[in-house]
């Protein structure tokens, strides 16, 4: 290996990539335990267990919801992307490493969701999960060498800026929010993950390419 | 980004699924927790233990089955499909929820196979999953563009119509029949699963494309 | 759907495959379980708990090594197969599924690996997934169109006669003899797995297409 | 199958391997179970029990790392890597064999950071797994017609030797440090992490192509 020079596959590094969020889709639900009745027949019983659940069921929803919005992302940086050095492959990583604990935050809150530190918890993860989509774009914007012959420099800078705004300043937001009062919090987490479902016009976390 | 005009991957959205599917067909697995024998060589309890599994080895088979059927109909779909916009996108992630949500009723009705809520649930939930497939027909349906040149559109039509009816209306009826006899919403699960191993000349599931 | 005259994309099938192929061989090690150490500190405890998993390391490494086998197997059946017909896919989904099931017989031997009953059930289990090998290879021998046109017809017949030879008739001897001996059915499935890491002149799992 | 002149896709085993990596890298997350809060809104007690899970994510974080490392490496060998024969998929079995293994030795310190068996054994599993890697390095460099034609039998040597260097010896150290001073061996694990994050000249892991 001579550094710089390297190249990595796109097409094993996507396959990786796409693995981790596939995994990490899935195994969310491995934190939805079948309750235990303690009269197997009871509707009753049954009914009051799995209602109990919904805090866990809330909490996997918004989840899944952002790890697709992860993946959609991750592929709108792919498809700038040219090549791939050592730097990026790291940053990469790094949003991979965010990515594969989100089961652990979720599960808490969906253990405690009225924990205020534990609410806080989850923003502080998809928020530092939001500042390595950050970093990756830096990256791409420090070395032009790396990106694909069509993308407009300027435009993938504004992208930047405004994947900022609505990533890691709304997660941190929602962080403090929730020693406030926890249950705006949690709509502030579900708010995230929809405004990123519907198309926008500039979208902050796509690099604005046409 | 730009809205309905960006393109999205189909190989890395058919890895993506596929990912999803193949790691539920093996979590599935882990719903069967080896027993524990108070006495270790005894042949007599390790008998005893593995037959009371057999609620939970039904509820396993049927729901592979039926995970091996969503994979077969949604590579259907993939093969009429030439470009994928933002709502397919997400009526595909909608369809990957739902999927990845199977281990839990599974597991539920493997634990509870006599309690009517139970079993019920499971038909609720393959129903919704049922549902997701139906949506993106729709959405194919009013995108022509979205779909390969070769695409008889009232073939995909009458095949949507089909869909609804083996697909959530079925599911349905189990879910209101656990009620009355929980032996006989399971037999419909499993008919339903079988229903699309075997083949049609025209298949509800399919596009109906020759 | 057309029935028969539907054709499977062979990469998405093989994907799907690998998928799960590579999950189980990860899953495996979930058997394992980090023990408990009543004072965390002691050596002699950790080791005593260590060497108390010895059976689990034996049985999780002849199923490791079993699961490469079997992906070796399909892999050789893919190159000679041209195309997919809805037989092959659920011939193959059966095979998937004994694979899948894999972590359960494992989990229950590495427990009990001196109960009969439980030695003899993980070659049953074994067994019917080798059965689904011959099921795939009498599907491929029944439709040459299915196959890749420089296939030997009179090769693939005589690799099948040896594939239920070291398959199937192995795992039910070794399954009979964990009445007699725990511990000579555990070399068998070990010497099963073994056979196969080297390869043969005339292999019994491949075509022998040369 | 005859033997040496049997070609294993180069494609499908990449596939097996990334998928493989992937699920370890999200698996290692499992081992970071929700703790349990006896009174849910407590937010000392919370931070209390996150607080003990330091070690746990200290460890995680080294692990993840590190299997990175290992995508990085493989991916290096790969790309000098023209074809496949039976031996080659073996030894890359026996890579992936140690590499599943990883969450067992990670969950395993995460629980009893000041257990110097413990401690140890990770280095004995990550030291097997390096070893894993130089046992592929030799196979390819004693078959000159599974590697790319551009590739600098020189170099390769080189790099084997410095591989060497690098991993199992520098885990075997670690793994003896950790009977005089745990906290040192600790270190010592995230140090080889962090020195295969960072570009070298003449990287002990590669093969030196250029």
């Amino acid at each position: 290996m001579t550094g710089p020079a390297e190249v990595i596959g796109r097409g094993r590094l996507e396959a990786l990539s796409d693995g981790v969020f596939a995994i990490v889709l899935t195994l969310l639900v491995l934190e939805l335990h079948p309750p235990h009745l303690a009269t197997p027949d009871s509707v009753r019983e049954a009914a009051l267990a799995l209602t109990a659940l919904a805090p866990k069921f809330t909490s996997w929803v918004i989840s899944f919801v952002t790890v697709c919005v992860i993946w959609l992302n991750h592929h709108r940086l792919m498809t700038i992307t040219e090549r791939i050095d050592n730097g990026l492959f790291w940053w990469n990583a790094h949003l991979l490493l965010w990515t594969s604990l989100i089961p652990f935050p979720t599960g808490l809150m969906g253990d405690y969701p009225t924990n205020p530190l534990v609410v806080s918890l989850y923003g502080i993860v998809m928020g530092l999960m939001a500042v390595s989509f950050v970093l990756i774009r830096l990256h791409l914007q420090r070395h032009p060498n790396l990106r694909r012959a069509h993308v407009d420099a300027a435009a993938l800078r504004r992208g930047t800026v405004l994947s900022v705004l609505v990533g890691p300043l709304a997660y941190a937001a929602c962080a403090v929010v929730a020693w406030l009062d926890v249950r705006v919090a949690f709509m502030g987490y579900a708010a995230i993950a929809l405004y990123f479902v519907f198309p926008h016009g500039t979208h902050a976390s796509s690099a604005n390419e046409s």
